[in-house]
């Protein structure tokens, strides 16, 4: 652990971005066809390790179910337009055409409108109806008020997801979430964080989680460096809550709490590298903003883009590039990372030499100010 | 302390910007309603620890009063505008209608308008009439000739600032300032600065001022690196002078001089790292240049920028966002962290599980080139 | 070696760009003219210490004779558009005209045209009647299926170069390229690669190999950071595998196996780092797809730009300066480096008192983030 | 001296540039007037540590004349226009007027025109007439042919540079110029250089030089990084330049070679950070191609630009903001560090406490990235 002193009264640790990071190829190469990506969580297994992130511009009930067929795992937001609208198609396709400027603020009036419960539970089965996992999301602030409907709907994996989520939240007013006793007395499994620091990342892991989000997800347009100040780079963040994995692993006797990195992976080489530096599956939203089918119509937002009084996020153009199976699956028609996103990590690990993902974890990295260029 | 070797004759401590820091949560999270944001200097206690910095472009006396209504501090430049004209607004007016390149020679010409000494004691006692706390701020090279004028109007905290203000100016020439000397005889707490430097700061300590300012100052738009080649990241800056406030309170036997970090910050995120750091509170101009009352009509200029022979800044086109109220306390409708910046450091601080200003100066920090995108 | 914690369950290797690098001048220095920069590998001797890379942009039989006839040797891409049509002229006229948004899925059509295997044959052989010295390039997958051809039709030089080449390729599907009884029974030198580490290098260097090529190679469009996340800097990939050279020779009672720098060498300056940091010579290939010759019309792409999955390079342009003699061998009139390479490595050699190439891998050089402005 | 292995095979130290350096206050300050910033080289003093460069935007015999009036010493190129052309203002006039593209190709046609010999004496004899102090500049290269011109016409100081000037130049074709026994048998102080090293530098000062050129000079357009790959940063080199001055003082019993640092200062800022580092005067050219009096009308060009086979500098369009003494002396009118050179150079020293040249190299710097924004 590098530390540095800042001046005389403060020192910090040095940081690394997924920018700095390079994977070394080891002297054994492989085809890609003779590699394994599949992940399992719990009693769910995936074909890819990826779970869609849950933004609006990226997850409704369909993509969800065209995620699930593709392999991968998709949450649903239920603080977003599917839970606040009936129909939030009309909305979807207006924000669309707003301009840079006014996005924000209309963003910040579209969300005003109250969250229905009954919504929430319509959602889940709707997705479940076709067969495929659900995984759906609630902010930690929400968590108690709506958890039962999320629980009565069947969902298949919990997901409490917030910019920093804490095991200890203190406060003197209401009674926050206990994480611990509420999720050992939940009957299915819970993802939970944003978190990117060894300690926090151990606590989570104590409250009984399946799986824990390392990073502060916000999606390729959040701005919590400039508006907040806090920042800690995801290569850091994942390489110190994978040896929180390793040592809470020793400490409960066995239980491997999944680490998956959330935030900041817009390519395949990004999703690779944060693999490679330990974490056993990607939550990514901006990839599928792209696609055809992605709801926010070639626009990407996320749920800090739209706080009623501190925004932290803007509303991206990403653009429309091809089918969600093409993104994931390829063909790839564009050199820049953004479509066949697992044939690409199939592809570096084939090149690397490894066939499995555990066994990636190890691959050799350099770093290097000139890794990826911006 | 890092110091590298530049080449076989001179080495050089490694320094640090606001750039390269990130704020790093702790295990635990708050509400932000929870958490507390005020300063307290000498008698006068303030709802945010915020001084609005004395630039014309800022702080007029109706701005000034409008801050201290809002929980803050304005000081006023006494050797401003407001000091050499009976009614500066038309000046105002028309600087910012002046082209870029037109801007530094007719500032130039604005400012030699002569101070009149009676204007000082009328704009202290107009801020004054309005209930709210005073501060004004003269030049080292002024302050003998005027701090009588400040004095006898009444101001309640008095502000010496210049890019570098050290307690012992050496000259053959004039008397100058004796700094300790004149804060001892006078009868109203002193902040004094900039300096950037644990020496300079003990030494400006030991004069007996209430309140140090850390960094230089200037504004956004200084050029103090490119035409002097003095340089001092704020980081940096602030950690020394906080180490110098830390080790004077021992040798003086518990006097606590209060680090105001000024120069730099035009972000909340930037505000909640000087704190970080262990500064006090922040000296800031140039978020308030947005605020649809700024004197500056949506422009920024700074004194540096219109000295007569070596003019060491720019006037800057900053826009207008929103009231000034909008600006401390929100609600923000943009994502960049121009709004809303009291209420972005109450959720850095929630976020990081800290409750008030003096334990979050505890707070890690993390080193990384891309803490802050620019 | 410099390792850092990136976070606490991975570490990385600091690796460098020849973008950080400069050379320094020793205290001696002599006339360009006295300067040798000859090269040697096998019974094969060149003026100047260049391959240049086998891509369709800048290789084809006519300019593989002009640049023999210059003093170098190219590698022609027997995968590439002269094996797989009688007449590539019309494509590559065609691939010059396309917008940027439909290269890569044209080039994608182009390429699924199949090689012809007597195309093989028939191209090697128009290079071999201008009596200059003959390579030819094919992947480690195609190697098997093809190399009889090549070896039939006398090539002097046999290139084996992927992105990625191992000496040990593991597959359970088809039998792989065995490389050491491969180069064992062919009866012409091999050039293989890309590697970048010492490892690898050493165990391709096993082989048999006559010469190793250090880096990914790719062409200046490749992006194969972005989408497979792999990335060694050039300057740590050269100084690693030249550590091997220099190991192996000892481990081999005396083979000497040439190391030849391979990617991102676009101008001058970047050639002379390359030698200076150990390679014996270089493979290049943008600078030539500026000659008025070049096949590809002023642009420039490599056969990873084409791949039907997973495309991972653009077709970039680069225009058209000068003569292939001109850009070789100079005079020179434009000051970018990209004109007279090897008269401007001739000076660097002379500028830091060096006579030939060998001693020329001892000069000294510096670690600077500005050593090369973009 | 921190060393880094940049890979097995090769290890470089890491070195500085300018732009990373930060002069820091010290604890006292001064006023500007206080300040002396006289320079004595041999038996001649200046008002200011300022040579400005021997290149034709910036130096006529005119312009040699008023810089001398203005307390400093301009070097005459006698390898420019000046000794080329009887009248070399037509051609300087269509320079300004050449398109960017042409501008190399046609500056190599000018300077093709052969140096006449009886020019150089009658332009020494004009600047001579004048009664300032006259300095002239030839390349090692031509250096015998032309020396007795110079020394006949009387010229003060002689000044030997070029990119990069040694003490042992090896050549097996002509004799070359012996330095040591050069400068011993002619009668002027010498100023010679470029050099980046300690070991360089300590070598030219013991030829008898009464000044060494730190760095590679040629002007803000030069290219030397990108065609040759030479680059030693100049903090750097300034400072291991100062180291050899300290050492050779001891070694010869006293001779204070002067360091003279050349190249890469733009703004006031890199003057008061060279002599920070160590300089004991500066060269410089691009600040004074900005002057209504520079020869080269808002364009600025070194002799690298020109260079028959291999241009390594560009044509710069600089632009034209005031007079040489404004440039000089001030009034600025400017806020980015181009006017008022001295008057900055002062502030710095007295705002950093110090009161001369020689005590101001021992003034503290910091290295940060972000010291000067570009």
């Amino acid at each position: 652990m590098t530390v540095v002193e800042i001046g005389r009264g403060k020192s910090g640790r040095r940081a690394y971005a997924l920018e700095e990071i390079g994977i070394v190829p080891s002297r054994r190469t492989r085809h890609p066809d003779e590699v394994s990506i599949a992940w399992q969580i719990d009693a769910y297994r995936f074909e890819i390790p990826l779970v869609v992130a849950p933004m609006d511009s990226v997850v409704s009930p369909s993509t969800a179910i065209a995620v699930g067929r593709l392999g991968g795992l998709a949450a649903l937001d239920l603080e977003g337009l599917w839970t606040r609208f009936d129909d939030p198609e009309p909305l979807l396709a207006e924000a669309a055409e707003l301009g840079d400027a006014a996005a924000t603020r209309r963003l910040q009036e579209i969300y005003a409108e109250p969250i229905k419960e009954e919504l929430i539970g319509r959602r889940i089965e709707e997705i479940r109806a076709a067969g495929v996992t659900t995984a759906a999301r609630l902010s930690p602030q929400r968590t108690v008020r709506y958890y039962k409907a999320v629980i009565d709907a069947g969902v298949d994996i919990f997901v409490i997801r917030g910019t920093t989520v804490s095991a200890e939240h203190v406060s003197g007013q209401a009674e926050p979430l206990n994480l611990k006793q509420f999720i050992y007395e939940l009957d299915v499994p819970v993802i939970v964080g944003g978190c990117a620091t060894y300690t926090a990342a151990l606590h989570l892991m104590r409250t009984g989680a399946a799986g824990v989000l390392a990073g502060f997800g916000g999606g390729s347009g959040h701005t919590t460096a400039a508006v907040l100040g806090v920042a800690v780079p995801m290569a850091t963040a994942i390489a110190d809550v994978a040896a929180a994995r390793r040592d809470y692993l020793d400490e409960s006797g066995g239980r491997y709490v999944h680490v998956i990195a959330d935030g900041g992976m817009s390519r395949s080489g990004d999703i690779a590298k944060a693999l490679a530096l330990g974490a056993d599956a990607v939550m990514a939203g901006s990839p599928f903003a792209r696609a055809t089918q992605a709801p926010g119509h070639g626009y990407h937002w996320g749920s800090e883009s739209h706080h009623p009084d501190l925004p932290r996020g803007t509303r991206l153009k990403v653009g429309t590039i091809g089918t969600l199976e093409q993104i994931l699956h390829g063909p790839s028609t564009v050199a820049d990372g953004s479509m066949n996103l697992m044939g690409a990590l199939r592809r570096t690990m084939a090149t690397s030499g490894y066939s499995d993902l555990k066994e990636f974890q190890r691959v050799e990295v350099v770093v290097t100010p000139s890794a990826t260029p911006r």
